[in-house]
């Protein structure tokens, strides 16, 4: 399978270890992961016959740039629009950064992929937040494949989880403990009893919440998760202004003590379910109990719950952090397609 | 698709409605289920153009005779080698009682079906545990899938779980809360504070567990599932004597009011874990805290959790019970299927 890369950031640097270390593994069920292009923003590494990986690797440990690398072609040439040209990858990884307003430069890049038949991977958001639908149908009609899993919890198999673990049934409600940040400041006022602004800052220097910290924070990261979520197992065309959502910014330590004191934990729970007949979509703290499956995703763990009609309930919970589970759930995509599953279809 | 049903008892008569419920879902995905034959032990009952279901469901609701619907042919010539010689389907959905101690008949079923290039979708769990490589690679010989889904935790997507959403990487270790009656027992000693007695004796009354309970309450079933879980996800080759195996039988009243006391809960594990560089197999009664992902599989729910090289740690806990959704686990395979899947490729 002859890939490329678009987008090359620290889960890139990643997926590609990944696929040298598993290059055994995947071999023996014929899976042969040829990467053709790198490209990043100021240019890209070219082979037609694959790079060489280990020589590749060995160049990024001393070196951040990659257009220094010479392999085929000017590095300044290599770009999205020639690797279209060329015509030789099966397979587009998406990796450049979300943005949320308008879903480019990967918009761009999974739309004229999918039009060239070639099948998209994809860790961003931003167009799937934005354009599902279109996207989906745009695959379809191309008879390709666009998959999204690092899009939803990274590690965590939500998207999976929904379409293969549930085929054939239907999926009524959706529940999700989506947001690692979130979970590392109530689990640290849970500990420590500090204030709320002690625990954001303790995670901002522990390089688990960003600078600014408001979309992970004020639930925005958990209400793109659970969209993308109902849209894409539940066949809907919502957007975010369907969905009320509240962040933790004013939790108190007495709330997280009074909790504490009834055997019950916080967690900030995105929820999609049917309430008269219509689909009501909420982002908000809410104080679980034991017998909570969700109970078990806090810390590092995430967890997502549906429940279905002839399949009953399923919760997953897992979904490591760090660049090497979100490039491995690239990778578990990659691998679900290579083994012939239509996602699309 | 045209699937052959073998063995034909209440999950068979659940599957049958399931398919004829879901026929416009199915449809939708391309999936066009025709059931040409039904066989159980006294005959059959068969079409080439596939059973008239509405019609054949509504002689089902007052008969259980399938020998007394005619269709096409004589009753008692439909048999397993009269649909193989047709040469007319292609699935068998195979689901005859389950015999740990040779595997048939489901034994001969599958192999005779796969060496025929038909795929195979089973619930019975003897074959698979005698001889689940064997028939792997029979099946790859021929090209064909074989789909187990239903023989470890029916709805709980126990082998999903390790190969679709662990695609890519390596189980390092499995461990589950796999048997139902044992939940039970265990909730209803902790509810009551009765004797293990009591809570089997309701069990049995609320036909949960059976008249002989010793396969479940001794630890075999749990052993059962691990064991073939081991053998599928691992890539080993164990059996029942590799496992150390405990039961629930000598679980006292003080026990369970010690772990309530400590805020924690008995479950009876399964578990495979590497050791000093060997397998460690092993089921017994285990205290787990709150904070444990298996802590959720109690009563109803089941629970399975994988630890992976690259993609962390997954627990799935759900898996409702009953004949819909044993037979909703059916169908789940026959829709991966459909879809492309190569559980085996």
């Amino acid at each position: 399978m002859r890939i490329g890369i678009v987008g090359f950031g620290g889960v890139g640097r990643a997926f590609l270890k990944l696929i040298y270390d598993k290059k055994c593994l995947l071999e023996k069920e014929g899976l042969n992961i040829q990467v053709n292009y790198i490209i990043d923003i100021y240019g890209g590494v070219y082979n037609k016959n694959g790079l060489d990986l280990p020589k590749f690797i060995d160049f990024l440990s001393s070196e951040r740039d990659i257009t220094k690398y010479c392999d085929g072609g000017k590095p300044e040439e290599i770009n999205f629009e020639f690797m279209l040209q060329n015509s030789d990858v099966d397979l587009l990884v998406e990796m450049t950064p979300t943005n949320k307003e308008t879903g480019e430069p990967g918009m761009t890049h999974i739309k004229r992929c999918l039009e060239h038949k070639i099948n998209v991977v994809t860790s961003n958001k931003g167009p799937i937040l934005l354009a599902y639908k279109e996207l989906y149908d745009l695959a379809k009609t191309n008879n390709v494949q666009l998959c999204i899993g690092c899009t939803t919890g990274g590690a965590l198999p939500t998207v999976n989880g929904g379409v293969m673990d549930l085929a054939g049934s239907n999926i009524t409600s959706i529940e999700g403990v989506l947001n690692g940040t979130t979970n590392f400041i109530i689990k640290e006022m849970e500990d420590t009893g500090c204030l709320y602004s002690e625990a954001l800052k303790k995670a901002q220097e522990s390089g688990i919440a960003e600078t600014n910290p408001s979309l992970d924070v004020e639930g925005y990261d958990t209400a793109s998760k659970l969209l993308i979520l109902t849209n894409v197992l539940m066949n809907t065309q919502k957007s975010l202004a369907d969905i009320s959502i509240e962040g933790i910014t004013k939790v108190t330590p007495e709330d997280i003590k009074k909790a504490t004191s009834l055997n019950k934990k916080y967690k900030l729970v995105g929820k999609t379910e049917m309430v008269s007949k219509e689909l009501k979509m909420t982002v908000k703290l809410e104080m679980l109990d034991s017998s909570s499956p969700l109970y078990g995703g806090e810390g590092k763990n995430k967890a997502v719950r549906y429940v279905s009609d002839t399949l009953g309930e399923l919760t997953i919970i897992g979904g490591a952090s760090g660049v090497t589970p979100a490039a491995a759930s690239i990778l578990r995509d990659i691998v679900n397609i290579h083994r012939g599953y239509k996602f699309i279809g």
